[in-house]
């Protein structure tokens, strides 16, 4: 019987006291919880980039793991608290499509409108519910594993589609989705997007903000000094990369770029 | 028997190894602790960043957890370590008022100067008293709960107020305390510095850094876009938001800033 | 028995859900483990800034303590995984020096290749060794204690040694090692460097980036406002500090600032 695991992911940041507090409201109620910060520098008000970070963290962790996940601008407004479960694992949140990237990989997603606020912790700030809900619910689900006493399963959740490249003229256009510390920018194409012919490396006709990018190759130390390369990130995204290097800076690209691939 | 909780607050940063070294500090004393970062964002050297983020965040952590404070321009120097015991939760630092907000709200506060030096940890850097006195001594504490071991309470310790509104012709004049990472301004007002009938939301008469805000809202989504409102934050003190903006570029306010409320 | 530690030191910052994703690799395999977070601010792709992070941490933990190091510019290429057995504590990463102030100071060092494939995450990925490889080999060790499981014992290891002062005409020439959150500048200096009469506060003759330090003092607040003066560093190293204040900006010197010290 190892310790329940649960994993914060918020735009929170780190330079003040709110994960803290977080973790202190989550140790009140489970002194033996063993909590893993996945992400708090998610994009503020962001929740398309909050459902890419725990989309790309969750399946790393073990079954029963609980995921708080709060991306939330409208706290305090009338959208619900939610706990999905998927994948033998558990995610509480807002139901604000923060959830979408599992929801789009997990075929047996059930979603719980929470509505049992004895869980809640009071008062409940309309500025935080991080603190006073999301966090309280995560903790007891971990005491209880009753999720029935939570709130009924719904079907209207809120859901978005992470955007896919488009087909145009001659190939594909799509659009950097992130960008990492290293300067690696992580486009929307996935292997998948490919025609299978182009899936392994070699020459590639893609330009990124408009600046070409030629090879595709196995990892990043395989690319000349100051050259952009792709590479198949490890999130399973095509991502654009400077061997030692900062292809953000290099290319003069950032999120939202356009990504063009010539499929000839 | 859960494992006992050590949290940290200090201005260390975490662009470097020295929080890391707390920790193992801390583990070789205490193999079971439970560590917790609450901020290691503190503004270098801020005597009173210090004092309000720990002031913010230890109600919301399980009685017996032990506060590690650090905020210690003054390292090296004669200043003494203190172990405060408060609201069941124990506390430990520099004598140098970074303990303030707990005296303030815990009547119940009594601190004990720290002179068992067999605590401490050989040699004793000059520069670096979090290693070698504050984090062995919070992590013997949680061995041996003998807090009389550690040394004699005193009376005299170091305290100052959190600067609070005063008033001036027509109104008050009150100050910003932080900016947090959205660009939400905390003020040094509570509610109990208002008048009772401005308790409630509605429209007030404020001005910070000069520039107007106007309504008294319930949560950040309740502003229109760009435009500045207050809040009553969930640290008990009433902020300045943009719904999904930034309110410190939008005011051009910064920690500080003058912050006039006018009453009439 | 207490839960086995594991330290994570890299350069993958904690801007996304890297570190997070390292975290449940190592609770997947090893739910008991008490993961500790040392550095993740090391320069990207600086395996010097990471050797002197590890170097600077490690003897701070019990004994038994895994440390995860990946400073990995190579990730992808031949370059070999290692574990380096040390004063009671292991040590995972890739064979390119960023071991190498472990091997400087023990000489009791012991290095293996680690070639047990089956430790290994699948599938591969040639971008993220940190997941796939160094988490689950250090996982894995905590679980069986088993070195000899991992591969054998090479001798041919990747070392470089960090760069000393260097004696020329009347002085020692170094330089700036790394800057921390408050400007303060760790220069290559020890004390064994110095001549004895040298090693002990008094007045010394140096510049920094071309200007002076005057003063050895023991502690930072000995030190004048905006005056740098230079301290024995809680590393071991000497520090150029300025009292409640920010030495880097003072002295307009950033990490590689030559650093000259008079012998007279």
């Amino acid at each position: 019987m190892s310790s329940p695991i649960i994993t914060l992911t918020t735009d929170y940041g780190t330079n003040d006291h709110l994960v803290g507090v977080l973790k202190g409201v989550i140790l009140k109620i489970q002194p033996d919880a063993q909590i893993v910060d996945i992400n708090h520098s998610v994009l503020p008000y962001d929740v398309l980039d909050g459902a890419l970070s725990i989309g790309s963290a969750y399946r790393y962790f073990p079954g029963r793991t609980v995921h708080v996940v709060v991306v939330d601008p409208g706290v305090g407004t009338p959208r619900k608290p939610i706990i999905v479960a998927a994948n033998n694992q558990y995610f509480v949140g807002p139901d604000n499509g923060v959830m979408s990237v599992i929801y789009a990989r997990e075929t047996d997603a059930i979603v719980r409108r929470v509505t049992a606020e004895h869980y809640f912790q009071r008062p409940i700030s309309p500025t935080f519910h991080g603190r006073d809900i999301f966090a309280p619910v995560a903790a007891w689900l971990t005491k209880n594993w009753q999720l029935e006493s939570f709130g009924e399963t719904i079907s209207d959740y809120a859901q978005f589609a992470v955007p896919k490249p488009k087909a145009q003229t001659g190939g594909l256009k799509g659009a950097i989705l992130r960008v990492d510390r290293f300067g690696n920018l992580m486009t929307n194409f996935t292997l998948e997007d490919l025609p299978e012919p182009m899936r392994n490396p070699g020459a590639i006709q893609m330009t990124v903000a408009g600046k070409p990018v030629k090879q595709f190759v196995e990892t990043f130390a395989q690319g000349a000094a100051n050259e952009p390369v792709a590479v198949l990130g490890s999130s399973g995204y095509i991502e654009i990369a400077c061997n030692k290097g900062d292809a953000a800076r290099t290319l003069g690209a950032t999120r939202g770029a356009e990504v063009l691939l010539k499929l000839s």
